[in-house]
């Protein structure tokens, strides 16, 4: 494993189709390998619009297998720039059986390893409950040749539970393709909570694990199918931060492809001095498998 | 329950013994009441100088019953002054068994309840596996006339299952009585990012669980028994939060009578738009009452 990795995330707008995110991905990846990143992280379900604005059955068509097409193209950059790529698909498992899934390919373009979203949202404009079976593939990180990644996605950054069961697991740095945006018809200082308040747990959970932490956000503003929504404004902001939470990069809310350097071999020594692992109370966390701590 | 809560933090230096330093208490409980305020959250080990920078068994006499002398002492300001207060004490259980204990006074100076700190330090200057026994009375919430107290001390502030315990069990608030400070011989840089860690973690715990964040810490530099040490700069900075961790009150490193009014209302307006309670995958974190997920 490198002890420092340079990281570039690409938060895009969307481009309408497939076919044209991709080749925006294309030549991101290309750059990226210019400016001599190893790692290229890329937003949730990068592919297309953001199609969990509505409930329409007809978007099951936008599903694929994994490995199938969307893969392969990844596994091509990768292996073309020598990046560890980690995309966001909708995939197709079976008839009626599709997941939010994060899939890992390696410098060589091999297929590492797969993480399905095991938690799912469901608010008006993320109606993803609809779309999306909860992951069957636990909270488990992907070996590559840079590190043990722990790839979660989006509403699983929320959770301080998925991030420390990565880090039990041995993930050396947290990943997160994720698609948050505002409801315009807030106020401008309730969306300033709500961005501070994303950036905050997701650079809380490198501090309680002591590990790097990565974001990469969607941006831009996305109509919705149906006129009398709001539509989302996708608020960027994707970031880098290390295992004390200390900002390392951070994009605004144009399109950006954000450099970050790592330096992997810091968690050791952040641990060392705030050596949380050691003092966890196993003995009382029994009541964290349970929904709810009903008083008797 | 009201609805609005004005809490005050006392954030104080060692004022040399435990008669200056409940004077000084005692000043700031009366100013806390002609502020209007309904809560006083006191620092961790008030009483005293930290006295954990040194393994010294002469330091079990500062250790008192609770109920005991300063459990008195607070009933009396509380009910003086019509205040909740929690107060961080040393406690002495039986002959060579001691907790760091903080104890809840509702108004009228009844005894609501106490929590013994779960997760116990030790590093270098912080010797606290020495003098304390981790607590064996869960994460329990204390039931007050101003509502239900998630009362945590110190460095279970970087725990978020301690955090989430607590919410689980109905706390409506998360106080942290705290002693935390620089090691002089870091760099600015580093002093910065602790303190920044140190904030964002527990911002993170009022957003991972949708309710307000207090924290109260110790002032002021304390040289070591031992002069070969450096002693603590204690950093001050003691805060409040809202349920989205967005920053309502802060203190700097002098001493402060920080006051900040909480809504408690809001938690059910966050919790609305942000259900993470709702959606936790309590099928698969039976991981986390694990020490550590070894590689099979």
């Amino acid at each position: 494993m490198p002890k420092t990795l340079r990281a570039a995330l690409v938060q895009q707008d969307n481009k309408g189709d497939v076919t044209a995110n991709q080749a925006h991905i294309a030549a991101m990846a290309a750059q990226a390998q210019a400016a001599g990143a190893q790692l290229l992280l890329l937003q949730e379900l990068h592919n297309e619009r953001y199609f969990c604005q509505t409930e329409d059955s007809d978007c099951f068509d936008l599903a694929e297998p994994v490995p199938g097409p969307s893969t392969e193209f990844l596994a091509g950059l990768a292996r073309q720039h020598a990046l560890v790529i980690v995309g966001s698909l909708f995939e197709r498992r079976a008839a009626g059986l599709y997941h939010n899934t994060a899939v890992v390919l390696d410098s060589d373009g091999r297929l590492a390893g797969r993480y399905r979203k095991m938690h799912i949202p469901d608010d008006p404009g993320f109606y993803e409950k609809f779309y999306f079976t909860p992951g069957d593939l636990g909270f488990t990180p992907i070996q590559t040749s840079i590190g043990r990644l722990g790839v979660l996605v989006c509403w699983d950054q929320w959770y301080p539970e998925a991030a420390r069961l990565m880090a039990l697991a041995g993930a050396e740095l947290l990943l997160y393709p994720t698609a948050i945006g505002w409801d315009r018809q807030d106020t401008p200082e309730e969306q300033q909570r709500q961005l501070s308040a994303w950036q905050t747990v997701q650079r809380a959970h490198a501090v309680a694990n002591g590990i790097p932490v990565l974001s990469c956000n969607r941006t831009g503003f996305e109509p919705s199918p149906n006129p009398s929504d709001p539509g989302i404004a996708f608020w960027g902001h994707s970031f880098a931060c290390g295992p004390q939470g200390e900002l390392l990069a951070e994009a605004h809310t144009e399109e950006s492809l954000l450099i970050a350097d790592i330096d992997l071999a810091r968690s050791e020594q952040v641990r060392r001095i705030w050596p949380f692992l050691r003092d966890r109370r196993i003995d009382d966390y029994p009541g964290l498998t349970r929904r709810y701590l009903d008083p008797e």
